[in-house]
Parts: structure tokens; sequence; C-alpha cells
């Protein structure tokens, strides 16, 4: 069994997979209406200031902040109204000390004012006049010119996977187009004389391709491509000619190897005749996924998963995601939220490994609970099943029921 | 201010919402390779079991338990190896008693054998000759013929959202198409007279439409169809002819207030003519978001948003999800997780009202920090720099550093 003569830990097989490509990332020009969920390839500075004009954050009076010093409800300040200022336009009119203008929650403030009165605060006497109640400092209830966002400041980082509030933002300042990183193509390749497409008829011994298709789903969230080669048998030259092909077209490449030990091996051997440097890591220091390959060959990253489906999505999660998000320049690479969980049952593991559980969690009292799935050889409905996993750190001999314990959402 | 005379909870203003309509999830038929995030509109029961043949899962020797028992590395049992199990095919050959047959994982187990012994505990001596080193148990080393999923099982139940793991679930057992609830449109109409498009050239006064463009983004999220309608004046006529037409071409219609509190009361007379019921919540007692509409017209949602890019999208969050979640009919409605995090600094806050406010969370030791972004008037920038927002329960009375607080993740 070569393939379990080192077993690498999971982090160092990442780091080792990473630091042999260098990543130059494909740029594309999208809307910005279109952009939600790709990832900036560009900073972006901000054209204008925001706000563009002082606004107000209050429905009230505009005022000459001075104008309104001691004023209080049993000595209030009198003020002439000389205008209103409406939503939209410029004020049309400049306040002189002793005047004001009522304006509304977002407007614009005239040139000489500095302050605005809540209209809490006030009371109209007579038809131009008004009671100023309370006092204002410079500057309350306004919001500054620029205060939000200066001009040609940075408001979006390179690396950013866009949200609604990005969407947003790049609105209030009229970007309407932005570079972001071209979607990588990821390659599947299906091996196993056993498989055969989810289309066919099962014969004695057969089983449908799974892993085509999950990969596909889990490569879609993670922003990229899938690009499916179908099924092949577990021949060499079959392996390696459409291997060679998808190499070729695509940015990364995945082979789901048989599930024996043979065609195990035998796709380390087509990796390895690839490119070089090929194969960098042969085995992994986890469960699900031990006969992990992981390589580069001819700069791009191809990585042999291994057949069971579970494994197969296992690995996909920790190693696939992490190299396509490296490929759009995501500056958070292989960076996954995990929730603290008290564990139902005891889960038992192996020292020195880490081992991936999958697992229900549900909100319980003031935080959550997981209940761990136990599977026989890791069939998929225990995936479909589960709503998260539990990981089991390499140097914890098993989990206990009561322990606070890390869970990964599964999405 | 009639809008604020009776400020509703948030849980309460939502309960009141969803329980005036009456949901009937229309359902399309797409490919289960189409099928990624959408939400299954029909229970999913399996047309076969799982797997279909006994496998074996591991590489060694198919056998007759009981011709191995007593077996030990001192004592072996010498088995008669009577042929290989290939990949993908049926056997070809029964097991008697004294025979045994070379299987690779996944391999089909021959008819009359009840386990395998792993080639780690084997011996071979001579040319069809085994030694069995270790005893098994009958069915070990195997899965029986519907271990992971039965014939007529339900194996994804309505209402469920697809995942990488359902869309492999459905490729196993050769599901090739699903019923799916059609994705609900959302129309979107934004008002203001200071509000204008983001292709436009600012005037002094004016701002750029913001939430038509955010609150798409937040729909196109959460799995159904935005469609803008444009910005309109704070004129009562021609708001109400554009929200008729949005109510009649759409399942769900967002008004965005303009931000002056004259424009939000304009809203909510729109909103009341437009069908019974009418406005059901006006005012939820929430920062920001307090001037909220929710309304039912002729049993269609509409909802009047605040102006303000941020109150417009926190709200979105808590109100016109969950809505969108139960058109869909999925079965969690509203449920984010949450997490818990060490609060870096005091957020005050106003005791029997709900706060939100935005937040940068990140990992420290085992769990998790985060620090409030604290933002004058909520402007649209201070979202775009936060990854979460920290929720302040309404029995509260501020929040202390260090504490351990609610955050949610935005994404």
């Amino acid at each position: 069994m070569p393939e379990f003569l080192k077993l690498i830990p999971t982090q160092q097989a990442l780091q080792i997979l990473l630091s042999e490509i260098q990543v130059k990332v494909s740029r594309e020009r999208v809307l910005a209406t279109n952009s939600l969920a790709r990832v900036t390839a560009e900073a972006i500075n901000s054209p204008i200031p925001l706000p563009t004009f002082p606004r107000s954050t209050v429905d009230g009076y505009a005022v000459r902040a001075a104008d309104t010093f001691g004023a209080s409800e049993s000595l209030p300040a009198y003020l002439r109204v000389i205008g209103e200022i409406l939503m939209g336009n410029s004020p049309g009119f400049d306040i002189n000390p002793g005047e004001t203008g009522l304006i509304h929650t977002g407007g614009m403030l005239p040139d000489s004012s500095d302050a605005v009165v809540m209209v809490e605060y006030t009371q109209q006497v007579g038809a131009d006049t008004v009671e100023i109640l309370r006092s204002v400092a410079i500057g309350e209830n306004i919001i500054k010119i620029g205060e939000d966002v200066q001009s040609g400041e940075e408001v979006i980082s390179s690396g950013v996977r866009i949200r609604p509030a990005e969407i947003g933002g790049m609105a209030a300042l009229g970007i309407l187009e932005l570079e972001v990183a071209k979607k990588p193509v990821v390659g599947i390749i299906s091996s196993g004389d056993e498989v055969i497409s989810p289309e066919g008829k099962l014969l004695p011994g057969q089983v449908r391709d799974i892993n085509s298709y999950s990969l596909s789903a889990l490569i879609d969230q993670a922003g990229a491509i899938p690009k499916r080669y179908g099924i092949f048998p577990d021949q060499a030259d079959q392996l390696e000619a459409i291997a060679a092909r998808a190499l070729d077209e695509c940015d990364i490449v995945l082979i789901t190897a048989g599930s024996s030990a043979s065609a195990r091996d035998l796709t380390a051997g087509v990796i390895n005749n690839l490119g070089s440097p090929g194969v960098l890591v042969h085995g992994v220091n986890i469960k699900p996924g031990k006969p992990t390959i992981l390589a580069v060959c001819n700069h791009k990253v191809v990585i042999g998963l291994p057949g069971n489906p579970v494994s197969a999505l296992v690995i996909a999660g920790l190693f696939v995601v992490p190299v396509i998000e490296s490929l759009l320049g995501l500056s958070n690479v292989g960076v996954h939220t995990r929730l603290l969980a008290r564990l139902s049952t005891n889960v038992p593991s192996q020292a020195g490994r880490e081992d991936w559980v999958a697992a229900r969690l549900y909100a319980s009292g003031s935080g959550y609970q997981v209940d761990p799935i136990f599977s026989k050889s890791n069939l998929i409905f225990s995936l479909v099943r589960a709503n998260s996993m539990i990981r089991v750190p390499p140097d914890a001999t098993g989990l206990s029921a009561g322990d606070l314990v890390e869970v990964q959402l599964l999405s």
C-alpha cells in the first residue's frame, strides 16, 4: 500500500499544495448589478465623497447653532422661517443670523447653516416664526460631506466576495462596472469500472456516478465552473488521455478514483505522467479521505479524490474549495466559520488523525447541540441527512458527550 | 407621527404578517443537475434500495464467515481461491464451504458469502490457496442491500434547499428530474424626490438609488427573482399606479420610502389603497428600521421599507427573506445560524428595543471576538466594512465589553 506510507496532516498538505502554484488571477469586467458573489480583482476607490452634500439626519429646522445657544423650554430662541428645503434640491437660500429653514431627513443643508434642531424640540408660532426649545451643537443632526466615504478612499478591497452591501455601495457611488476574477474552470473525471451514468440502468455490481454531480454543485457554490468529462474505466492509457485533455482545457483537474486500492494507485501513476512536479502528497492523515492525492502538473492543480462519495465531498471542501478561492484571489482562503456545539454522544476516534463526522446541529437554549450520525463506510445519504460535520482534532482520542466541539455547517 | 404610535416587537410583527397569508407553493420541474439551492416541492422517495447489491467495504477475500471461526495467526484457516470478483460485474461464481474469492472495495459479494476478510489479515500460499489469519463475523466488512436507503424510503423531504449532498444522492438513485418551488418574483419600487438612478449625474441635494440594487442582490441570494420598477417621486397617484401594477405582476412588493417623515406616511396610505386587509404593522420596535410597514393586499405581501439603505437591508433580512422562504415552502422559515462572540467594546442601547449593530467578527483563540462598527445614521459603507451584525435583545440595556453576544453573519 504505497499510498499510506506517509500520511500528511490536512493543514500541512494544503500548504504544500498552495505553495507550489503561482496564482495569477485572470480578470473580466462585469456590470455591478451582475457581480453578486463574484470576487473583486481590483481595489475600488470612491470617485466622489459620500454624502456629496451636508445632509440632515432628522426632520426639523436648519439653523446656525450659535442662534440656539442657551435656548430652553422656558426661554426659547425665536427664529424666522425663510423657507422649506425641498428633497432632492439645493436649498436655494442661505441662513443668515436669526433665520431658519424647514428641512426633512436627508435634505441638503443651506451653506451657512451648521446644525439641525429636531422638529420635536420646536414650536411653530405664527406663519414665519418658530420657537427653538433646545440648543444644538455645531454639526448636530448632520452628516458632513465625505463622512461615509472620502473622495479617493479605497471602499472595496481587491479579493473580496461581493455581497448585497457592496452592490449597494457601488450604486451609491455611481460605479456601474468592475473588474472581477474570472471563474476558474474545474474539470471532473470520474473513474471506476463499476461506475455508470445516472441515466443508465444498473446491472449487478454497478453503481451510479455520484461524484461528478455532487462535486459540480460544490464547485458552482465556490464560484467556479464545473466541466464534467464523464466516466472512464480503470485503465491508465484512457485515463491519461482524458486527464491530459482536461489539464489543457481547465484550471484545476479532479480525478475521482475507483474505490479499489489498485484503482487508487493507478490514479497516482496517471497524475505523475501528466506533468511536473506531479504528485506532492499521497495520503492525508484524515478520515474520511486518507487516499487523497494532491499534485501540481505544469502549474495546474490536479487532485485525486477518493471514490467514496462522502470522502470525495469532504476532501473537496477541504482542498478543492481553497484552491478555487486561491485562484479567485480571495483574501481569506480556506477560512470557514465554525460553530461550537455541545456534543450529545461520545464520538470515538484514533489519536493522531483528523476525523470529520456527519452530524445534525440544532439550537438548544442559548447555544447549539450536535448529534453525530454514525454511518458504516460513509454512505451518501448519511450526508443528505446531515446539516453539519463535527471535526475531531488530530490530538483528540475521541470526543465525549457534553464536550463543546467544533462544527462546520454543510451548505 | 402616526407611524410610531404602536411599535410591535420583531418576532410578533413577522408572525402577524405570515399568519395573514395562505401559502400555496407554485411548482416547476427541473433537472436534478440544475437544482442546486432550489427548494423541493415534493418529498422524494427512493425507487431502489441503496446499495442495490451487497458490497465489500475493503479489499480482501469474500468468505463464508463460518469458515473463518477460530482462525488466528498461529492457527490460520486455509481457503481455496476460486476467482476474482471484477469491479462492476456480478461475481459469476458462488462460494461453497472452504472457498473464497478475491474482492475489491465496492465489489459485489457472491450470493453465498456473508463477510469479507481484509487483505491485511490474509497470506497467499501457492496459486489458489489463502491463509486467513483472523476470524470475521457474519456481515463484517459488508454493506448490505438497502443499508443506506430502503426502496420506497423518503430520502429528501419537501421544503428542503438542495445542496451538493442532495444532488449526489439523486444521482445515486438515478433521479434525473424533480419538482421544486417556483422562484417568487419580488417587485421593488424606489421612491423619494431626492433619489436618482446610479447612472445619473448627481445634482445638489440628490442621492443615487442604493436600495433597488442591494435589495435585488438579497432577493437573489434568498432564492427569488427581483424585478426593479425604478424610482418614483413622493406623489401618491404615481406611487399607487406603479404599486398596483407591481402587485399584479409580482408575488411580493417592496416599496422603499423616501427618507422624510411625510414620504413614509405617504407609503402607508398608498399601501392601504392597494387592497385589503392593507397595513398590518406600522412601526417595528427595532433599530434600525422603526418605520417599517408590513401589509397584505389581495393575498400578497407588501412591505414598506425605510429609505435608509442600512435600515432597508437589515429589515429586508428580517422580514422579506422569511416571506420568500415561506412562499418557497421552506420547512425552516427565518431560521438563521447565529454565532456567540466575545464583545470588545460596550454597546449602548435603549431597553425595550431590539438593536442591530454592524460589526466585524474574527476568530480569537477557540472562539470569536466581535468589534462593533459605530456609524452615525447608518451609512451604507458601515455595512460594506462589516462582516456581521450584533443583535442587542429587547430586554438588554446595552451590552458590555467581555459579554458573549449573538452575532449574525452578513453574506
